[in-house]
Order: structure tokens, then C-alpha cells, then sequence
């Protein structure tokens, strides 16, 4: 028999850094938080030290002995999943920083939205699926897909930038992919002051005033959910999941996202011989991303290899 | 030493069946061609006459016993690729027809695009590429994805319906996928006669008219082009392919599509650490399919296994 796998996963968030300890049944047996402080010192030298001070008190605190460390990061991971090779303008000193010489062991390296997917396929919704799609709606729109059970990764590692689709050829270009009228434009909450003429500052708000029946309010956030039916529909096409699975900070809204976009689907979706696509919400939030560098440290074979 | 393989692959297209015999190394040692007459009989009893007819004439010219027979047909193929389980509209009679049966012989069952992604992966452009996106661009839209070398299959094996994506959510609903705005409207055959207000019948008409420095055809064209662009942009994104190929009638327009086709990726494509997708045209044009149906057919076990 072999022995209990117990793995640290840490994730790299633009506000905090979340440390979680779990076992390979994805039992939380530790977590810890602290700020991440972006910035603050060159090269990012206060998270990397705030990090390493994570994963050593996690391995002096457990009983059992660590088997694997994961860190999930915003930006595209390298081929081998030792470094993020590509993070523009944000956790400056984070390309190519090469974490297992830092930490003194070997970490896995992964984007955060990839993490959240296998996170949901390990331990939550996605368990036992083989193909599926995971958007995360928060400040912009990330993602992640399986197939067959596998990461896609593609070209660059890129693969899995669902909210860089254009769905307005017409649009605006505002986002880092270059796309205008980007599904994450259309929902993301980065774009919501702006999707308001200033009347909403973020989701929560404009969601509020759409519960209230206020009628801009409900014009502006069901043509967000239509955007995002449609996205999922035309990623659906080409792509193929059998569950969309949706996080993100978007998702809390609830039934009034999960309701009007059911209902959407309903008039776009294609459905040959009748099938449609699951969608539902993703089981983690806040500490997804640690579970899930967690997990792929656990089960990096299957999920790439 | 195993035996020299020798395949035959039949491509049922709307006009034309065809047919061809290649060996493993893709040489082509004999081809056949014969009216569809889709309609002519009930349950296309005619055509599939013609195929069984087909496949035993290649069996008793053939010198070398024949390995495989491979199928190459419009719709999606089952899950076991040996029928066609969904194809509304055209060629009644091919759901669910049972090939193997029919034939006395294996036979095995692929959508054509996919097919004609195969036989570039085989044979052609796509050779020894592992991520690999192909786009025929004909009456309508199709397309087919390498993944690490397998097939992009997908929940009821619909992925690689990549003219089926959403360019603009405003857009009017034409064809099968319910899809406002596709890909598959703004530049098909189908759609040509309409997007120019009856001025021109074909692409053919369009791109001529273009060459000449016709005002309307050259706004006309360029923003179908524009639009491709953003689609195989989007469809980077999300699924991240090393190499783009472009098959399919509409290509015949050569540099016509591939010079502002290049100017348009370099406005748009987003380009992290500068790298950029391939986009070529694909080697093999109207017997593709039957060439990609006989590689599939000897190599399934790599593409779908």
C-alpha cells in the first residue's frame, strides 16, 4: 500500500495569498491567508518570501509528512509547469521565477483558472466528467477545459482563454487579448462601470438594482447573461463539454444568473438529437485555487501527462 | 514485418461520392467518382448502391488485399465511428445506417471535416503537428481540432464546429446551430447572395469583383475576412492550436484571402511572448475527404483511441 498523499497548494491572488494543506481525499487539514502586497518590493520579493514562509510553516505544522507542493498564479504556465512564463503587468518578478529553487523542493506550477478546474474535477462538481469547461466571472473572464479528462493546454499553453472570444466584431478592444467585444468585456466586472454610464461600480450592485426591477439594471445585466449564453453556446460548437461549470465572484448572484441564462440557452443552444450541455455553478470559491495547485501537484499525471 | 496496409476511403458528399485507394504512406493508387443523386430514392437506397458498388470494385482491381474501409459523410458520428447518428435534412437515410453491415466489412464512420483534418495530419500540411485546427470554408463552415495529436470529440462528438461561434450577438440566425451572427454567415456561399444584396451569387463572383477594385466587393470581402480573422482569433484562444489550416472552395481565392487574412491576425491575434499561430492552406481540396476517411480508417487507434 502506498502511503497518504498530503499536498500544499498555494495560490497566488492579485490581493492575498492562500495556503491550503489537504489530503488526496481533498480533506482540508490546514489553511492559512496573508496579503499579498503586490509591489511592495522589487521583484515581488515580499510574496516570494510570504510564500516560502507558507510552505514551511505548513510542513513544521503537519504530522504527516508533505508530498507535493502546487502554486497556482494569474498568467500562462511553462511547458513543464515549473515557472509562469508569461504574466504582463501584474506580480512583476513572477516570469520565470523558478519556484522549486526558491522553495528548496519541487513545485508544480499552474494558472489559477486551470487550478479551479481541476480543483472541481478532483474534489467537486466535475468529478467523474471527462470533457468540461470551466469560467470563472470575476474582474475579467478565465477558464479552463478538460477533455477526456486531460488539461488542454495547446499552443503556448494558452489553451483555455474562454472569455477571449470576440462576440461584437464591432466592439471595443479593452482587454489583454487584443479581442473586441470579448465575452469578458461583456460580463466581466472590470467592465461594468463602464457597461452602466457609471451607474454601477460593480456586479453586486447592478444585480441588486435588477432584483429591485429597475429597468436599465435589468436590460444591462440579462444582455450580459445573453452574452454569456452565447459564449458558452458557440464554445459548446466548437469545443464540446458535457458540463459547464461557472465560478467566480460573478456567480453569486445565483438564480439570477442561472435562471435567465437556462432560459437563454433554451433559444440558442444547438441541440442535435435533442442533448444539451449541464451548466452549473462551480462547487468552490475564495480557495479554489489552492485546492486545485493542490490537487494538480497530487495528480499532475493524469491531468497533463 | 507487418504487411503493407491499403485502404479504401469513401467520402459521400452532397453532388459526388467519391472514392480512393491509398497504402499507408498516403500514394494513391486508384480513384473513383459517381453521382450522389441524394433524393432519388427512398432512404438514399441509390447512393448507397453506389458506395457498395464502389467498394467492391477497388476490392477486385485491387492487387493487395484491402486492410480498411473508412466512411467520410456529412453529420456526427457515433461514439464507435461506425454510423453517422446525426444528419438532419440531407441525405436521408444515413442516420444510424448500420456500414459495416451494409458492406460485409468493417467500416469506419467519420464527419468529413473531420476527415479532411486527418488526411492533412496524415498526409499533408498537419504532419507531425500535435495541436492542429482545421477550417473548411465552403457552402458553410466546418472544421476539425488535433488536441496532442487525438481528435477533438467532445460530449455527443459535436467539437469541431467551429464556423458555429457567435461574431455577433446582434446578428440574425441562419443556419443549423442557432447561432445569431456566426462565423458560418459571414463568410460561407451560402450566405454571399444575401450579405451583397443580390449583387453576387458566389465568392467566386465577390473576390473577382474585389480584384478589380470594385468598392462594395472590396468592403464586402475584407469584412470576411476581418470577421475569420477574429473567429480563428477567438477560437486561438480558447483552444490555442499550433497551426491553422483553411481548406474548402473559398480558398481558391489564394493570396485574395491569405494577404488581408495575415493583416487582419496582426491587428488582432493576441501574441503573448510574440508568438503567433501558423495559418496555411490546407494540401489536399475536393478529395480530402476520401483521403482522410482511408487514414482514419489505419490509423484510428491514434486519433480517437
Amino acid at each position: 500500500m502506498s502511503e497518504q498523499q498530503i499536498a500544499i497548494g498555494i495560490d497566488l491572488g492579485a490581493t492575498h495569498i492562500k495556503g491550503i494543506l489537504i489530503n488526496e481525499q481533498g480533506d482540508i487539514l490546514a489553511q492559512k491567508t496573508t496579503p499579498t502586497e503586490d509591489g511592495k518590493e522589487a521583484d515581488g520579493l515580499n510574496w516570494k518570501r510570504s510564500i516560502r514562509d507558507m510552505i514551511e510553516g505548513f510542513t513544521k505544522e503537519s504530522k504527516a509528512e508533505i508530498s507535493h507542493v502546487g502554486l497556482a498564479a494569474p498568467g500562462i504556465a511553462n511547458e513543464s509547469f515549473t515557472a509562469i512564463s508569461w504574466m504582463p503587468g501584474r506580480v512583476i518578478g513572477i516570469e520565470s521565477f523558478d519556484w522549486s529553487a526558491w522553495i528548496g523542493r519541487k513545485v508544480d506550477v499552474i494558472n489559477d483558472a486551470h487550478a479551479a478546474l481541476i480543483a472541481e474535477h478532483s474534489f467537486g462538481e466535475a468529478k467523474g466528467k471527462q470533457d468540461v469547461m470551466l469560467l470563472t466571472l470575476g474582474t475579467g473572464v478565465g477558464g479552463g477545459v478538460l477533455i477526456r479528462g486531460e488539461l488542454l493546454r495547446g499552443f503556448i499553453q494558452r489553451g483555455g482563454h474562454l472569455g477571449h472570444i470576440s462576440l461584437d466584431t464591432e466592439g471595443e478592444i479593452l482587454g489583454i487579448s487584443n479581442i473586441p467585444g470579448s465575452l469578458e468585456d461583456a460580463i466581466g466586472n472590470s467592465t461594468v462601470e463602464r457597461r452602466s454610464f457609471g451607474r454601477f461600480r460593480s456586479t453586486d450592485q447592478l444585480v441588486e438594482a435588477y432584483r429591485k426591477g429597475d429597468h436599465f439594471a435589468s436590460y444591462l445585466w440579462l444582455n450580459s447573461v445573453r452574452k454569456l449564453a452565447l459564449g458558452i453556446c458557440s464554445l459548446s460548437n466548437a469545443i464540446s463539454s458535457e458540463l459547464v461549470l461557472l465560478g467566480g465572484g460573478i456567480t453569486h448572484a445565483g438564480p439570477d444568473l442561472f435562471q435567465p441564462l437556462a432560459a437563454f440557452m433554451d433559444v440558442f443552444e444547438w441541440r442535435p438529437g435533442g442533448a444539451n450541455v449541464e451548466i452549473k455553478p462551480a462547487k468552490f470559491s475564495s480557495w479554489t485555487g489552492a485546492i486545485g495547485a493542490a490537487a494538480f501537484a497530487m495528480r499532475k499525471s493524469a491531468y497533463v501527462e
